[in-house]
Formats: structure tokens, sequence, C-alpha cells
């Protein structure tokens, strides 16, 4: 049997906890966790205050594989993440200079000096490895301990997004249960992309583990055409296939319908 | 000082930790609760495990004075959380008459028996009281131990809303702090509700402890009216009055520009 991996979210930040916003960040981390095998086990969305992130932390480490918090990374006072993740794991925060250049660069485009506040965000727990943030300025975090790894992203979904495709994803990979991802697609021709997302939503909806986009390549109403691509995961590849292809068919009828024309099919 | 209350929110479910549900339920309880004085500290996803629940509910009796829990009500068998807050409390489960009348009253009108599934729902902990359903078919809980109160509601959102609106303010305003909440309104002739939308939306992101809301009256496009109603809450009467009066201010410019009328103003 496959070893488990179970992952905890840490959501920090107040703004959560008096209705301002929906976690809307916690459905995106679950569901792309989701899809590479691993188990959450808690969702836990924690105040702004060092004693109940360092709290969650503890109890995280003790039960899962994996913590990735977001929030709480920015410049401001209230921003405490990291140094409550150096206070669970009982290590100093240094200034870590990949972290500073990365930092120093984005304000400099800007033509901003660097701060006292700019520079907070260039602070890692010993060990830490920081995470290039494509959007935004501050930094994620990576950092792994007594085979636990804890990562740290923003708490604005398109920085929080980026960083964990594009850095977070190859560093856990290792620890990630062998499962199998198929990927299938199709052009189709002759049918706008908001006559075909209803369709996409119910697909997404109706199956566990499977991701499915419409990229739109041509033009909308006059000239419509669309690449569909579904990402279906599981334990066993020919099952994976079998869901692909179970949602794709949904699309292909749906397209027939709307007289779609379907090329360059894969699988 | 006024004694803080604070309340715990656990949302139980699996559908949670995939990714395939977002928990608006736990956005709109906690903006709820923010409202009525309450203060939230914890938001807590867990699995459809006893241990699991039990274990959030332990902690959080432990920590808050309210603990709110939504799914895991209904009839089947991974339904667990009436089971776990008896289990948290060391208490038995009982069939409570009143709240199997509640659910045979709901099948009677369906033309539906009582079966074993459906008496489930009637067994609450000792000296659980059930909280009427009017919009599905599971009561909720309501139950005092201790000075601690513990409020189990459905996962259904229209649910959850309406056993919180109508069975659960009642029961919790003894514990509530001494808040001070205004209503204040006006009629609006002219407009239709999808022109003004979008400013109510921003108002509602600008003020905390306020909620906005447009009835509309008439017919939204050939004879627009709207009751436009704002709640503001705040420890100071005036306060709330004047936050709710900023907040019509700003309906009434924009009013003002899309050539609407006022009347019937009242704080």
């Amino acid at each position: 049997m496959i070893k488990e991996v179970k992952a905890w979210i840490l959501s920090i930040g107040n703004e959560i906890l008096i209705g301002r916003i929906t976690n809307t960040n916690a459905s995106w981390l679950s569901k792309r966790l989701t899809f590479l095998g691993v188990k959450v086990t808690r969702i836990i969305t924690v105040p702004d205050e060092i004693d109940d992130i360092v709290e969650e932390i503890k109890r995280g480490l003790d039960k899962a594989d994996l913590i990735i918090t977001t929030g709480g990374l920015g410049p401001t006072y209230d921003d405490k993440t990291i140094e409550a993740v150096a206070k669970a794991l009982n290590k100093e925060l240094i200034l870590n200079s990949i972290a500073f250049d990365m930092i120093k660069k984005k304000f400099e485009i800007a033509n901003l000096p660097m701060t006292k506040e700019r520079e907070k965000m260039a602070y890692l727990p010993e060990g830490g490895i920081p995470l290039k943030n494509s959007v935004g300025t501050a930094p994620g975090l990576f950092l792994e301990t007594n085979n636990k790894i804890i990562i740290s992203l923003p708490g604005v979904p398109k920085e929080m997004e980026a960083i964990f495709e594009e850095e977070v994803i190859n560093r856990i990979s290792k620890i990630l249960p062998p499962i199998s991802v198929v990927e299938c697609g199709f052009k189709l021709v002759g049918v706008p992309e908001s006559s075909i997302a209803p369709i996409l939503e119910q697909i997404d909806k109706k199956f566990s583990n499977l991701y499915i986009k419409s990229h739109p390549k041509g033009i909308e109403v006059s000239n419509p055409i669309l690449e569909i691509k579904v990402l279906a995961s599981d334990n066993d590849k020919s099952e994976a296939k079998k869901k692909a292809e179970s949602a794709l068919e949904i699309v292909k009828e749906e397209a027939k319908k709307l007289n779609g024309k379907i090329s360059e099919e894969y699988c």
C-alpha cells in the first residue's frame, strides 16, 4: 500500500475570521493537492497572532507531512507568519540574501529603494529557501525539517497560485504518491467559449481529481477556436485515462449539438 | 470592559477538504457572528471522522464560549456530527421526541414513512434541544453545557442560514455583548436593482459590521422600486448610526447620478 501523504492548510488572517473574505485560497489549494494525491486533513483559519499560528503549526507538524500556510507574508506589522514559523520550529530568523535580492529587484523596477519594511520580507527561518514570487513582491518560504515540509505562500490568490505552480510542485514531488496524471484534449472549431462554459462547469463538479479547461485560440463569436484540455489523476493510470475520456465525451456530445467540429484529438 | 465572546466554527465535510466546495458557510457565519459582536478565533474544516470532530470540539470547548458546527447532520452513514458532539461531551444519544415529530411531519407532507435513516436525525445528545429546520429536514442542535454553547447546523447553506436566523440568534442573545444595532433605509424609485448592485457591493467591502441590502418591490426595468436597508452594529450606538448613514450617503449619491428618487427615509 502506498503511504498516505497528509497535508494541513493554515489560512492566516483576521479578514477571513470576520467574514470579509471567503477562503478561496484553501479550496484552490485543497483541490490542487487532492489532484496530486495528497490528503488534506485540516483547513484551519487562525488570527494574525503569533501564538495562534505557532500553536497550529506545531499541531500540524505532529499530524501531517506537509503544512502550507497562506497569508501574512507582507511588509506590515500584522504580517507575522514567517516569525511564527521560525518560533514553531525553534529556529532563528536570518536575512536571506537570495530573498533580499528578489525583493530589491522588484522594487528597483519601480524605482523604489529598499526600506526596513521591505527588508522584513527577506528574513527567513534558518534553513528556509525563498520561493520566487513572479506576480508580487513577498517571496514564499520552503522549509524541510525532520521529514516534514512547511511552505508559506502569500494571501493574494494570484501570487499564491503562481508560486505553487512554479516553485512548489517540483519541490514537493519527491514526497508525492506515485499517482498517474493523464492529459487528453482536442481542438474545437465553431463553438464560442461562453457556450461551452456551463458544460465544463458541470464536468468540474461531476468528476473528482479532474481539471478541465478551454483555451480560446480564435475569435469568440465570428471564428471561435478552442483548445479543450483535461487533466485527470488516479492511482491507476487506466482509470485516470478512462475518467479523462468520459469527461471529454460529455464535451463532444454538447459540441455536436452546437455544430462544433472536433480535430487533433489526443490522449 | 465588556467580556469578549469567542466562537469557533467547525466545518465538517470531506467535500471541503478535497476542494470540491468552497467554505462559504464559514464566511457567512463569521460575518454574521462578527456583526453580533462575537469574535471568531478559529474556522476549522475537519473530515467526516468521529475522532477528528471530537478532537476539535474538545479544543473548542476549551478555548471558546460558542462552537458552531456545520455539516454532517443528514441521514447517511457519513453524517457523524451529532454522534461526535455526544462523544466529545461524554453524553448519551437519546431519541428526542420533538425532533422526531419535526422530521416525521416533514416526510408526511411528502407521503413518506419514517425509516431508520430518517429516525437517525432525531437522536440528540442528552440535554440537546432540536432547532427547527424550516427549509430542509434535519433539525439543528442547541446544547448548553458548563457555560459553553454548542450548536450544530446543516451543511446546506439555505438550511444553515435559516436555522441561524430563526432559531439560533434568540438562543445565544444572552451571551452576546451589549452591542448596538441600528437600522436605516429608504425607498428608491427609478433605479433598477442591477444598476445599484455594484455600489452595494462596494459598500459591503468598505464597512465592517454593516449589512446592506436592496429589496425589489416594483418591476426591474419598466418601474423599478427598491427598498434599501442597512444594518450597522457597534459598541456605541451613535457610531453604529453614523456608519449606517455614511453607507446610505454613498447610495444616495449614486442614486442621484441615476436620476433615482428617494423617499420614506428612516434611521
